[in-house]
């Protein structure tokens, strides 16, 4: 690192300048303020660290400061809320260049931007590996948050989007031979997630749960129904796996961060389809149905049921 | 690690139960959900990393734990605000056992009892160094956030409690000797840090500017001097030394978490003194005051003013 601490923070104040009159107190003293809302406070961390979440290359920041707010902004999406601010703790090895950290902090303020939240504030440490502890709060109409604990027998399981996209994309991106266009828009996928927000926002006025999908179908389901104290039907044909990713990449790839919800068994599904495809352009798929008991199962494409085990991403193993 | 992410999670979330009725939805949803507040939200981030801010050793998770709120509560203090809720993205390396990690949550969950804040959510990853990345949420009355920039010409400059006797006792701490009882008291000080919550309150309706010493005085008021664009003359006669500290630790040592202030010239600072001591038991000392100009000098014994170089603790060098 050619420059210091203080030459380093005040390069990426110059990249978080500009702060709106929410702000009162935004990046450089000791803590952000933000102005009062009506609304509750919704709060959400999330680290990404190197070697475990990303590989670092001399290119990609961007992208990866980016995708460490997008996140973030998922697990609020999650809630049903909207997010508002973002502060980030980030750790840098000695080997790091000032450049690289200027593109990381580009990206994460592309993504504030592009979810209207801001940037208000963080801290510098060194380390042996390079780790983005990101921090994204939000608000929520008083009551109106939805939790995973709220699946009841006979709701309808839906999710958003396409499954697997980022995980088949993560497989491309290592290969090293030339992707397709096809395949670049899987990459694209890994490496840029969109986080739900305005989806959620409609989802919320119906679901009776709701979370994002981070780690893969099958783990997200299974936490959603041992939250909520039910079981789930899963339809494995009904899953709307992405172009070019397989059935396995949606039920145990993650990072795809569409939502999943439960809602009401007498919920007009394919008003609130038409209401996401012409508001966000984004599909929302039936994708099966909870039930009483504990179990997940999936039913096959010759009706057949059978146990299906939760796999996807342990941050340990 | 002998335990899955889930299974760590589980046991973490048995550590942090019994959250408030102001905790609308607590650790183990996408996100927290806190009551609405009719103050400002102020916002804080601070990460610890092994063997930077600490070194990491069988015993001492649980003062580590408890450090890594109390650092995060000095800057929500230094603001004049309350603190009210923190969330924690945690990296553990392969070696960690279940225990140590049992012993820094409870940790954490002692320094918010202590300071009546809840730990509502967090963030679990591997990675090849311990981090402990917390954010901690405050409130603050509109408007009344004391900031960094507002120190002007006349102010007095004070401090509270006394400085250097955290680098003293790492210093200590270091020793392979036994330390004598006032070695220890310094030790501790070092290793349970005290973040001055109610002195920031009673110092927020008097003070132009407030921070916290966390990097040592001499850089720190240079800090608070050119966000105000004023000069400062330092009494170093003064400066509150802790005892079996040195005035060289209190200037440049860091990591001490008294709150450094500036008043108007007109401030009955002995009535302020009297009650930070009457409310809190806490000094607070008058160790100088603001001119104009850019520059910090500092007065010695015999009355000569010499310009003073802010030494302080810098991540990267």
């Amino acid at each position: 690192m050619e420059l210091s601490e203080r030459e380093l923070l005040e390069a990426i104040r110059r990249v978080l300048s500009g702060a709106g009159p929410e702000v009162r107190v935004g990046v450089g003293d000791d803590a952000a303020v933000l102005a009062p809302t009506a609304g509750e406070l919704v709060l959400t961390t999330d680290a990404l660290v190197e070697d475990v979440h990303f590989v670092r290359g001399p290119t990609g920041a961007r992208d990866l400061g980016h995708k460490a707010i997008v996140v973030n902004v998922s697990d609020i999406a999650a809630m049903g809320a909207s997010p508002r601010a973002a502060v980030c703790a980030l750790t840098l090895s000695p080997d790091v260049e000032a450049a690289w950290v200027m593109e990381l902090f580009g990206g994460m303020r592309e993504a504030c931007e592009e979810y209207a939240l801001w940037l208000v504030g963080g801290d510098l440490s060194g380390g042996r590996e390079v780790s983005i502890a990101v921090t994204v709060t939000g608000e929520v109409a008083p009551g109106r948050a939805v939790l995973r604990s709220g699946a009841r027998p006979s709701d309808r399981i839906v999710v958003t989007g396409e499954l697997g996209g980022s995980a088949a994309g993560l497989r491309l991106s290592q290969l090293h031979s030339m992707p397709s266009a096809p395949q670049l828009a899987l990459v694209h996928r890994h490496l840029r997630p969109t986080a739900r927000v305005g989806e959620g926002g409609v989802l919320a006025r119906h679901a009776t749960a709701m979370m994002d999908v981070s780690d893969g179908l099958a783990i997200d389901l299974s936490r959603l129904i041992g939250a909520s104290g039910v079981g789930a039907r899963l339809t494995l044909d009904d899953v709307p796996v992405a172009e070019g990713a397989t059935i396995e990449d949606a039920l145990g790839g993650g990072e795809d961060y569409e939502l999943l919800a439960t809602v009401p068994e007498a919920t007009n599904v394919e008003a609130l389809r038409l209401e996401l495809k012409e508001s966000f352009g984004v599909a929302v798929t039936e994708v099966g149905d909870i039930v009483e008991g504990a179990a997940l199962t999936a039913i096959l494409g010759d009706g057949t049921e059978r146990i299906l085990e939760p796999t996807g991403w342990d941050h340990f193993r």
